[in-house]
C-alpha cells in the first residue's frame, strides 16, 4: 500500500543547530524533501533566494496570504515568515516526508490545522551549551545573543506541545536519532488509518463467515 | 543524567505473534526487562510458573488486589490477569525498559494511572494473515479460532488509544522496528521532564545575568 509522507516540523532554540541537523539529514537519507519558507526579512550574507528562503516584499507576502497559498504564517521581529502550501502537499502525496524548519507559533498553527503533523523540538543538552554555540557563530552582538536567550527562555514553555524533543549533543548521533524518530512516527495510529480500516473490514468479513 | 526506564505495554490480537516478538526483542537488546503477569488461568502445556505467568488461585489473586500489589488487573474468559507492581517499579528506577504483554482493558487502566506508559499494539499485516497464523498454531478448534477473530474485531476499535501500531510482517524487521519505536519514545517531552526543567532553570539564570 502506497503510504503518504509526513509533514515534519522542526523547531528549536536559535543556536540549537537546526539548520546543520536538517542539512545532514537530507544528505544521509533519501526519503525527505525540504520545504522552503517565504519571508520578508532581508537576505543574510551567503543565503540564496529559493534555497534558504523565498525572499519577497510585504505586498507579495500579503497577496499570497489572501490567495490561501500558505499553510501557516507568522511574524517575528517585524517580518513575515510563511510556508507555501503547494510544494508540501505534492511531496507528501508522493510519499516524501517533508521537513519544515519554523518557529513555535507557526508550528502550533500547523498542528492545529493538520493534526497528523509531527512536531520536533531541537535543543542542545544544556543552556550553557546554547550560549556557547550562539557566541561561537560570531554573527551577533552580545545584546542580540541575550535577546535570543530570553526568547529561548520563553520558548521552553512550549516544548510540552511538541511530539518529540531532539537533543543535539553529538551531531552524527543526533541525525540518526532524528531519522529514527520520524520513521517511528509513521507507526502512530493517526498515520495508519488506511491499514486499520482495511484490517477492520477483513475481520468483519471473517467474523460473519463471508 | 541517569534516566528512568519506560513501562512498555505490548498488546495485540491473539495470534499476532506478540510472544515471539517480545522474546526476540529481549534476546537482541539488553535494555529490557520482562514483567511476568499473575493469573488464575490453568497452566498450558509447556508453560512454567514464574516464567510465562505466576499461576495462583482466586483467593491469592484477590489478596494481592487488596494489598495494592498490582498495577492493573482484568478478567478475561472467567480468569484474572494482573501485573505485580514491585518488580516493574524497581526495574524502571534502575533504567530498564520494562515490557509488559497484556490485553486492551489492562493496558488502558495502566495508561490512565501512569500517563507516560508507552502503549504498543501488534498486528499482522492483514486479517487473512491473522486467521492463517491462528490455524498454523494448531492448538485451537475452529470454534476457538472464530471466537478469537471476533474478539480481534472488537479490539481493533481500541487501536486509536495506543501510541504506536507495530506491524508484524517479517519478524526480524519487526523486532528492530519495535526497538526503534521504544528508543524514540524516550524522547517524548513527557519522558524528558527533568532535562526540560534543567534547561529552563539555566536559561532563566542566563537571562537574568546571573
Amino acid at each position: 500500500m502506497a503510504q503518504n509522507g509526513i509533514l515534519v516540523v522542526v523547531s528549536g532554540f536559535s543556536g540549537a543547530g537546526k539548520g546543520t541537523l536538517v542539512r545532514k539529514l537530507m544528505e544521509k537519507y533519501d526519503n525527505y524533501s525540504l520545504s522552503v519558507s517565504m519571508t520578508t526579512r532581508d537576505k543574510r550574507e551567503g543565503e540564496t533566494d529559493g534555497e534558504h528562503y523565498f525572499f519577497v516584499d510585504h505586498k507579495k507576502f500579503e497577496q499570497t496570504i489572501a490567495n490561501d497559498g500558505l499553510l501557516e504564517y507568522a511574524s517575528y521581529c517585524g517580518n513575515y515568515y510563511g510556508t507555501p502550501r503547494e510544494y508540501v502537499e505534492k511531496q507528501i502525496s508522493e510519499g516524501k516526508d517533508v521537513i519544515l524548519e519554523i518557529e513555535v507559533q507557526g508550528a502550533l498553527q500547523i498542528k492545529k490545522k493538520f493534526p497528523n503533523t509531527l512536531l520536533l523540538f531541537v535543543t542542545p543538552p544544556s543552556g550553557d551549551e546554547l550560549i556557547n554555540r550562539l557566541r561561537a557563530r560570531n554573527t551577533e552582538s552580545e545584546e542580540d545573543i541575550l535577546r535570543r536567550i530570553q526568547r529561548a527562555d520563553e520558548e521552553v514553555e512550549w516544548i510540552q506541545k511538541y511530539d518529540f524533543l531532539v537533543i543535539n549533543d553529538k551531531l552524527d548521533e543526533c541525525v540518526d536519532n532524528l531519522h529514527n524518530i520520524i520513521m517511528s512516527a509513521h507507526n502512530a495510529p493517526i498515520r495508519q488509518q488506511e491499514l486499520i480500516e482495511k484490517i477492520k473490514k477483513e475481520l468483519d468479513q471473517i467474523s460473519k463467515g463471508e
